[in-house]
């Protein structure tokens, strides 16, 4: 298939269709997986409401790209601080230790786990769409992060549709649409949209420039690489 | 049963044992049902992590009473930040919609319902407990908020003990030893664990005195009155 008729078959599947009425809490990191769900959810003809989450990333530049998506697509934003690094120590958060370079595999990034990170951003973003009637909260797990996160994998994932479910007394539904695709896929589909990943972030260090080299760095190139697109954001090396 | 009797048979069933080593992470709001179950996990042999959290709560009084119910036990203490009220509203946290008055009957209490409360504090609690390496993580829901509460009963204790399980990589154990009890039991426990009671807090009002009229004070005053003891705390009437 070429990446033409890749294209064409997604335009099809994913052309607009009409407003649904329904309000969607899409959970927004301001990198590629999340970024494409918010364009994903709002062309399926849903109000989407993105919640992004300051835990005291060193890589907060990805909160100004969540912002900016927003903007672009005028949103309405909200912005939550919780102070996860204070609770439980990772690479991402605390400067006493460092970001592994190399490739994600599973010994050298275990330090960047952010232990729970998911579920707790799930039960806030749960608590926000309670409380704006939303029926529904989404986030961009998907098939690369099984391996070393816990709270990606389906398992997971299927407990939390149903706590999410019954702690909102039946009224909101979890979505997961790219549960079993990969970055790769992520990005297609993502093309169709027409998503600007020049305002997305992905790299976990905190510099002016991408660093290329940490696990989402490479993870990032390899998915462009694999579409055969350039990525807009400029890297260091 | 005569209360002695009541006592007696607690005492046999409670008896202090040994240190297991454990760590046990315990949502300790200040108020009679999960002070109790610290001085529960505590009277198992475990090492006790209470975390508190302040949501924006009016009843910030209760706080106060989790510290000092930590500073008596000599227990390290974790105290966590929330903006919650900004996230969902709730009588609780709103200045702007007063807390009812009244029997705890469904559709007073309604406003006072926190949406996803208990979610969003066990799943940083949870994140709390990897960090630390503790096997558990201990919440005091119990029978008597079942109708009110989504997030207190059985079949949403049932699925987060899963997801915990699941998110934790199998490490951390979510225990609710009060499930199927209602505030009488709890007391009646509490008794023979020498729980202080004086240094609880209940009341929703954020008032210098309880208020003795609100849906909590009322269930309070009911079973210090069901045991046949008196509360240690004044109230306004």
């Amino acid at each position: 298939m070429t990446q033409m008729e890749i294209m064409t078959a997604y335009k099809e599947k994913m052309s607009p269709i009409k407003s649904t009425g329904r309000k969607v809490v899409v959970l927004l990191s301001g990198g590629m997986d999340s970024t494409t769900l918010v364009y994903y959810m709002r062309n399926l003809g849903h109000e989407v409401y993105p919640i992004t989450f300051d835990y005291g990333q060193k890589h907060s530049k990805e909160l100004t790209s969540a912002e900016r998506t927003c903007k672009k697509l005028e949103l309405s934003y909200k912005f939550v601080e919780i102070g996860l690094g204070d609770i439980a120590p990772s690479a991402l958060t605390r400067i006493d230790i460092k970001i592994p370079h190399g490739n994600y595999d599973e010994e050298s990034m275990k330090v960047t786990v952010v232990p729970n990170r998911n579920m707790v951003f799930l039960s806030l973003a749960t608590a926000y769409a309670i409380g704006i009637g939303a029926e529904k909260v989404a986030y961009a797990a998907h098939s690369g992060d099984h391996a070393i996160y816990a709270d990606c994998r389906p398992a997971f994932i299927d407990v939390m549709k149903e706590a999410i479910y019954l702690c909102s007394d039946d009224e909101v539904v979890l979505n997961t649409p790219f549960e079993f695709i990969d970055k790769v896929e992520i990005l297609k589909i993502g093309q169709t949209l027409g998503v600007d990943y020049s305002l997305t972030w992905s790299c976990y260090e905190g510099g002016e420039l991408a660093c290329g080299r940490c696990g989402t760095c490479r993870e990032r190139l390899e998915a462009f690489e694999k579409v055969g697109i350039e990525d807009p954001i400029s890297y260091k090396e």
